[in-house]
């Protein structure tokens, strides 16, 4: 029989048991948070009608889309967010959510884009949104969530960089270029990635004129401190009434997040974040790590207006953020050199053929009883062979039954031996030694 | 403009957000006893190869899929299970991996099913399996974790039925049809669905004569225990080497399943179990709810040879088993009316207006701090909107800041107030509270 080749397709991408591990107990952890500030979870399906996500995200995702006709012949298409869903499913539902509705949903979308190093096809998408709520509390509530996730997520400090789109309004305003907001801010939001030179090209080509652009772009440019940016942004937008409105709330926003606890030195108003996406319309933030910022936004989200415009007459204003999950994955990994072993057996029981099995499982029994996970090695090999498997498992202790009832124990990592005659006092070896510092063996 | 009707498709579903946290919690808790047994998670990709996936589950799963070509010119589908793209892994990566390979997956797999009550064409799948191993201790561990799953998920006892596929090719044997195994089980499997009459029909119009239908059906009753159910197998059987092999095995794994702590109420020894699967060769078995087992299996499982034959010339045998979590949240759902609130959040904070909003950020910063969830009313709304919002989420706790720095407490279900100064103060009290028995008001 001819085999089938085992592979997955192009920009798509298994993870391994150590991957899988680290971005479920990522993604633990964040639900955690997000639930700690009142959010809940929802799921909607992955294949929605086609026009309902059709011309939602613009023509680039449109493209992207995942789209066929299904055995109904219905025209159907694969989610490429989680944002066009929610709003399908707040206009579905209306009438049975207590608004405001905070939600929060992870799941995969599917984005048939080019693939690059570190983008898939299929990525996981990690959003809380506060729907139904406009003002300074729902604005900065977001950011305490998104600071308190990063911080829970230990996975090294994160900057939040954040602005308010009616200040770009309002600078937009005071240079006589507001009909030119979307492709300027479109522009402005690539800063980061292409460059001054290009940026400046594309908001030139716009139609903006090379003086405004240059006085835009030297604005942009973050202060020395927040208090040295918001005095250069007062100067800049005073006259404009949008830009003024922007910028009292933008500082009003800053100080609440400090007074619940948000780092300081972790926030950070920066003129420069615009979002591409054309429905925001106040607050916009995005994360960075504070070490590495070159490695790309980790994170983001803002103030919408209108929600579900295209499928309610209500007006749901709301703000919503979102954790990139697969590109933390990424940095951690790139960090650590993607080695590390997510071992999640404590101990493992060394099958000792037919006889003594009933008390080696017994053992392992006792040992789940008291909080600890522990398997037994599923067949009767070679002595040498299962302690192999557990040293590439990463798994530290090691019990084997002998004839008296005993278990001698190994602990691989600090290459010591002891014995134990029950569950119980093997689980206080192990925590024991666990706290303990070890000389590597 | 014409508004887009907001809809799912039929035969999907959105989760509100009372069940898909309740669901979340039944993932989390079986994930954490599948970790608890050495199990590690891992992540396929939603779309594989079509090739890849059919003529893998027969005729019909063939029939079901959601399959399509790409904007690459590729035949792709939606997976329908997740032991072929298991088995695909296994294939693809067996360099890589540490066998035997214990691995947990869980994730929304998609059949065009015709829908019906209870059934959709997305729904969760949740499956740990063994592979690299065969024998007594790798099939016990199986229906250890899977009674370790139910007893956690607290839905109710759940009985797990099962038996050794082997005894029933012994059977076969006995009645000279060992030729007509495939078609017999699989009529054999749709005996709780269908009843003995069409089962009868469908083995003989299989080729079984009626004699050896009716002889094999009334074997496979149900003793009116493990011991007499065994001695009736065992006349059954012998002289069939296969069969009398399979329970042997059967019954060391019933002992072994018990010396490990499963309660030998919820294990029942049920000869009529085949799985309608061709692939299983030894022990299957199926859960039921101990008290409504007419609500049909709950999740089930089984051993099989070879598990990745059409990708790998390596012979990969494992066993393996799947909890029906959307089954179960149907069930609970049925039981408990749908209607019970599943509230995340311990606490509200009241909008106090503008001027006391970062006392009541900071007041609920300090409940989380101390473990608690806590949301901030976001926007100031009248006092009375807010506390309408609270009881509809069944928010239990609301906090409302006064001039002088204190908050008044107010403790929904008991009906009473109680004053407050500080975050430990009021996290002492919501503890205290939650723990005395109450006279709802």
């Amino acid at each position: 029989m001819t085999l089938i080749p085992p592979r997955t397709l192009k920009g798509f991408r298994d993870l391994m048991p150590d991957q899988a591990l680290r971005r479920e107990r990522m993604v633990d952890v964040v639900s955690a948070v997000f639930r700690a500030h009142g959010y809940r979870p929802i799921e909607t399906p992955a294949l929605e009608y086609a026009e309902i996500l059709k011309g939602k995200g613009g023509e680039e995702s449109d493209k992207q889309l995942y789209e066929f006709d299904d055995a109904g012949k219905r025209r159907v298409a694969l989610r490429f967010d989680l944002t066009v869903p929610l709003a399908r499913f707040v206009a579905e539902h209306e009438g049975k959510l207590a608004f405001p509705f905070r939600r929060y949903h992870v799941g995969p979308v599917w984005r048939g884009e080019r693939p690059q190093k570190g983008r898939y096809r299929e990525f996981l998408q990690c959003d809380a949104d506060l729907v139904g709520a406009t003002g300074d509390a729902a604005d900065t509530e977001m950011l305490v969530v998104m600071a308190a996730a990063y911080r829970a997520l230990d996975v090294g400090a994160v900057t939040i960089r954040f602005n308010d789109r009616r200040i770009l309004a309002g600078l937009l305003e005071r240079l006589d270029a507001s009909g030119l907001a979307v492709p300027v801010l479109r522009a402005l939001d690539k800063l980061d990635k292409r460059g001054t030179e290009a940026v400046a090209r594309e908001m030139r080509e716009a139609g903006l004129p090379a003086e405004s652009t240059e006085r835009l772009l030297g604005l942009a440019e973050m202060g020395t401190d927040d208090a040295d940016t918001l005095a250069r942004l007062e100067g800049a937008v005073t006259g404009s009434r949008v830009g003024e409105e922007g910028l009292a709330a933008l500082g009003r926003v800053r100080d609440l997040a400090i007074a619940s606890g948000v780092d300081p030195g972790l926030l950070r108003v920066d003129p420069r974040i615009a979002r591409g996406l054309d429905y925001y319309t106040g607050i916009v933030f995005e994360a960075h790590f504070a070490d590495t910022p070159g490695f790309g936004s980790v994170g983001g989200g803002g103030r919408y207006d209108d929600l579900a415009g295209l499928y309610t007459k209500s007006r749901l204003p709301g703000v919503g953020g979102s954790i990139g999950i697969d590109r933390l994955l990424a940095a951690v990994e790139e960090r650590e050199g993607g080695t590390a072993r997510q071992s999640v057996s404590d101990a493992m029981v060394v099958h000792p053929g037919p006889e003594r099995l009933e008390a080696a499982f017994a053992f392992a029994a006792g040992l789940r009883a008291r909080g600890l996970s522990a398997e037994v090695f599923p067949e009767p090999k070679k002595h040498g062979a299962q302690m192999r498997y557990a040293d590439r498992l990463g798994i530290r202790f090691v019990f084997t039954p002998d004839a008296d009832g005993a278990f001698h124990a190994k602990d691989l990592i600090a290459g010591e031996t002891f014995d134990v005659s029950t569950p119980e006092e093997a689980a206080g070896e192990i925590t024991t030694r666990r706290d303990a510092p070890v000389d590597r063996a």
